[in-house]
């Protein structure tokens, strides 16, 4: 049996509701990748059968989950700046799109990866081709990721059926790697979108999602506009069309969701055991959607809400960070009210909220005894951050993803003081800059899609 | 004659008009603070009387600069979290502004000082108490200072004149300081803002500005309701005030300036040559504020406009990365235009708009001969930034304060391999954590002044 300590930090204390805490002095004992105790510190003997962590001076939070992203897209990062949501899909990142290869995907996972470790995010929620290069590098790097092949109904049943074949291998890989009970690789189904999936083959995902076991991660209303182009096309909201093709009784997790109208808030409801949105609001802003995700009225409606990044073809970064600080800021600003998204809910969402974008609600998202060892250790010693008179508000609105010292995945340390400790960074760059031009070639010509939601 | 080269990096070229562009493999060659030369690398001989920097695989981007902060209230960091802008002031900040003291503005100066260095401030423009406090943490860690003495109406006669004299005692102290010229620390007159100064106030401010030629830096319309509220009041719009009292005349920094109106932008653009307005966009989400400035309106009518952080106790961190970054975004969102400032206009606006933030828009703000050698050297070699399809899309969208490896203000290294050179960071940040205490105390009662704007 693994048994991991960790001696004498500060422990980011997320209840399921009310404040949030920090208990300082404490140590977080770990077997076989699962908490087995939160105690005061120095009250484990030591043992040689126990790996000891010293982090002293630092504080544990509960790795945080990116809740939507497309993890290879890093390898157009920066290369589609300054133009319309339009024009981003329809002239820049879906004619990219038809570069990609199994060996570019690769690439790009592996660099998320490690930029995702780097910065705290022990958990990734992805939506995007060649899953299966995905999972090699989310399992070589010691990442944690749920993996939904990417499929549109423009690519025929041998394009569904294919996305779905590769779910299924996504979650063999997943299974055969697991270690005590809980696989770190696991799948969903990956329609795109209400808009590029046709109502037939959102009932055919369904069936097989509640025939096998699998969650649904999607695109819908994403805008208000696409919302009402959705009523005008089909005479139902996106979310009134997840739930006709039963995709929200399989179980959901919806990306963006800034388009959700109050009428779609007790169908949603009804489901809102297994369903979740994932809110990215930096693209929000970029993309000037004048829109975001109504996190108030979700939560109302007893919906979990988790925080991500979408793809840094238009988000620039995968940090999570980032991401919550947005969200919060954000929120205040749509609510305009500066006492509501508060410091506590914040961090909440962005730990037990992405545990349920991930699809383990009870097994991650907290740092309590029966829960994955999913652990980021933080330094909020920098002068960015003194004096620390709230250490939570520091993690909101002061730290930056350089502060993570420390990351546990599963038990396991694959960030030592700020080092990638399960692969090579370098060789990880190297072959990231080497393919890069490959990815934003725009002489083939052709588009994987078109845009027009 | 002090000569220092900093040899092999690329090089930011911010033009006053167009796109940035990249030139790499640059040397850049500094005498006595000022930039004489920037060529090839390598075209300059070593030479023993000239320092040398390698800066081989980093770039140099113009020093950025905080255009609008309180800077010794990072005292107050994470203390007034999750309220209402009406009880941040009135029930957290101007109460414990009762606990201020010299020693204790100092503390907080002399870390803000740190914090900025080391995220690649280069200047900083200060409205606050004890400005002498701060003249001489600027003074001692060698970042670029414009500092104006804070003071309210409520303060009488006493208040105010102690402010002028303040003023010309920094202005002093920055000239007797001085070399080659251009003191690296000057002074602006500070009334606090339309609504808490008086008429009679601001019309004496402008008279002691334009016969000792300071300019004045003050808030103004800071909302639209502040900008409705001066006109119930005053039967003018804040900006109408700061016309009819000649401060525009004298030449003004006005902080925020969401409030501006269409009708104001032709009174603006009568005093484009001496007007900059400063945007501070995370404290307008925090805030709620359902707003943010009119950037491209004060444009259209010749105003410089530049970006800061406002004081941490509401920002939570002076980094100007941050703030240019959501300045991009929450503008794309204002005018709900993605293709609306791009990421060179965000670029020239950080440096260059800076500069006329500073009084000194032909000494800062671009890294060309004769201008002032400010300069941070950013490492875009993380996995954050890579790959690097653009250097300038990785400096708004990707890059973190951490990235800041070196920082030159005035030809003098004053950070190097990310360590702040002309300070000790230990003792000014336990410094701060020892006084943080004294600063949120609110037994005493009582507030510096009253928020009904």
């Amino acid at each position: 049996m693994a048994r991991l300590v960790i001696r004498n930090c500060s422990v980011l204390v997320v209840p399921a509701e009310g404040e949030c805490r920090v208990d300082e002095y404490q140590d977080i004992v770990i077997e076989d990748g699962v908490i087995d105790e939160v105690m005061p510190a120095g009250a484990l003997a030591p043992a040689v059968d126990i790996e000891e962590l010293d982090a002293t001076g630092l504080i544990a939070v509960p790795g945080l989950v990116n809740s939507h992203t497309h993890s290879p897209m890093v390898m157009m990062r920066g290369a589609a700046e300054d133009v319309s949501i339009d024009d981003w899909f329809n002239r820049k990142i879906w004619p990219m799109e038809m570069n990609l290869t199994a060996e570019r995907v690769k690439v790009g996972a592996r660099l998320a990866c490690a930029e995702m470790l780097l910065a705290g995010v022990t958990t990734f929620v992805d939506h995007y081709f060649h899953a299966d290069q995905i999972a090699a590098a989310a399992l070589e790097t010691g990442i944690r990721a749920d993996l939904a092949p990417t499929f549109f109904s423009s690519t025929g049943t041998d394009g569904r059926e294919a996305a779905y074949e590769a779910a299924r291998q996504v979650r063999a890989l997943g299974e055969s790697a697991a270690r005590n009970g809980l696989p770190r690789i696991t799948a969903s189904l990956g329609p795109h979108a209400t808009y590029t999936v046709s109502e037939e083959d959102l009932v055919r995902t369904a069936g097989v999602a509640q025939a096998e076991g699998f969650r649904i991660h999607l695109h819908a209303a994403e805008t208000a506009d696409q919302t009402q182009a959705s009523m005008d096309r089909l005479g139902a909201t996106p979310i009134q069309v997840l739930d006709r093709t039963n995709v929200l009784e399989a179980g959901a997790l919806i990306a963006h969701g800034c388009g959700i109208t109050d009428a779609d808030l007790p169908i949603l409801a009804k489901h809102a055991a297994r369903t979740t949105v994932a809110a990215c609001p930096k693209i929000y802003l970029k993309l000037a959607m004048g829109t975001t995700t109504p996190v108030r009225q979700l939560w109302s409606a007893g919906i979990s809400v988790g925080v991500g990044t979408d793809g840094a073809a238009v988000h620039n970064t995968l940090d999570v960070w980032e991401s919550l600080r947005l969200l919060a800021l954000t929120q205040k600003q749509r609510e305009q009210d500066a006492e509501w998204m508060t410091i506590s809910d914040t961090l909440r969402l962005a730990t037990r909220g992405g545990a349920a974008a991930a699809g383990m609600p009870d097994e991650l998202g907290a740092i309590e005894p029966g829960r994955r060892a999913d652990i980021a250790l933080v330094d909020l010693s920098g002068p960015h951050c003194r004096p620390l008179h709230d250490p939570r508000a520091a993690l909101v609105y002061s730290v930056r993803a350089s502060d993570v010292v420390t990351v546990v995945v599963d038990g396991n340390i694959v960030v030592k003081d700020r080092k990638l400790t399960s692969a090579d960074l370098d060789e990880i760059l190297t072959d990231a800059s080497d393919l890069a031009h490959t990815l934003v070639d725009l002489s083939r010509g052709g588009a994987v899609q078109h845009y027009a939601p």
